[in-house]
């Protein structure tokens, strides 16, 4: 059955940028720490876990920001490898990338975006992949069945915050798997609704 | 060595109690919840950690707030059985409880408290347990070395953050355990100085 996961990188303060987010500074400043667990400090464990999110995942859903900041360093091909929705308020026409990576922009909505990204997926998962507010609203939607979550060991201190905007609701998740690695505690939730 | 550390329970977004904390409300609204992995849903894992914390722990340090809004739940005898320090600005005679608790008021800043708890503790440890401000403040100090945390698989959306008044600072810290049950992530941070 196909799920709807969110994957992100957190630290354990809460937040998945730092400050500063721009084109440019995609991370914000030295927001690219969080993702040390991918890159300079992984482990055989984590490697295996980015490829079976791969190996799970056939479309991706973003923000506008998060393209906005991520489109140049992504570059092409792009490390998605599958299709690509962008949830904005601005029309524009596809982009087909190298290497298997489509961008769509969809301006009618997220649960328009979700249908499209469903459809795309076929019985593979549909990956919420940031920022923070396309993922705060899936979740707040009720749209979301999964998340799964990087824990980082580090205080940021500042930046942009995974769960900011839930206005006071408590929402209850069952833990499904925890992993754990140097580089960061990875942790799987399904939401209950 | 003996070590000053933190112990306290977290949502995944970052709470440690629920909106509303005051006298007769001291976990905040609905608040209890993070405490289910030591009472309703514990298992024989859960208990030996916070047994394995008690044995390790020789004195206590909290807040005035947290000893305000715990003093009449916490009965006598209070679940200490150990020295208690309590950072307040307001003078006041110790008290002896039932069970070997004392609770000792220490109004001259964060050091002096610490201190106390230090002597007290003897060879054991010092547990910074609660509130969120009291923590913040040993960690902006370079004053903390360890943290422990439990992290509880659900989303509070409100209530005191834990991590708040960093200002910016970014602090690393280095994960020495993780041990996984049903109601918590417990994971132990040493903090990089």
């Amino acid at each position: 059955m196909s799920k709807v996961t969110c994957e992100i990188s957190m630290s354990l303060d809460g937040f998945i940028a730092g400050p500063n987010v721009r084109v440019g500074n995609g991370m914000g400043d030295d927001g690219d720490r969080l993702h040390d667990w991918r890159f300079d400090a992984k482990t055989e464990t984590d490697d295996a876990i980015v490829d079976e999110t791969y190996a799970s995942t056939g479309a991706v859903l973003i923000g506008k920001r998060m393209f906005d900041v991520g489109f140049e360093p992504w570059g092409d091909p792009p490390p998605f490898g599958m299709p690509v929705f962008i949830v904005t308020h601005e029309a524009r026409e596809p982009m087909r990338m190298q290497g298997g990576t489509t961008y769509t922009f969809v301006t009618d909505g997220i649960e328009a975006a979700l249908e499209l990204a469903r459809a795309a997926a076929g019985d593979k998962d549909v990956g919420i992949w940031g920022g923070a507010n396309i993922i705060q609203e899936y979740l707040k939607a009720g749209l979301l069945d999964e998340m799964q979550i990087h824990v980082v060991p580090v205080l940021f201190g500042d930046g942009t915050r995974l769960f900011e905007g839930l206005g006071g609701r408590r929402i209850e998740l069952r833990k499904t798997s925890t992993i754990d690695t140097p580089g960061a505690t990875h942790v799987r939730y399904d939401v209950v609704r």
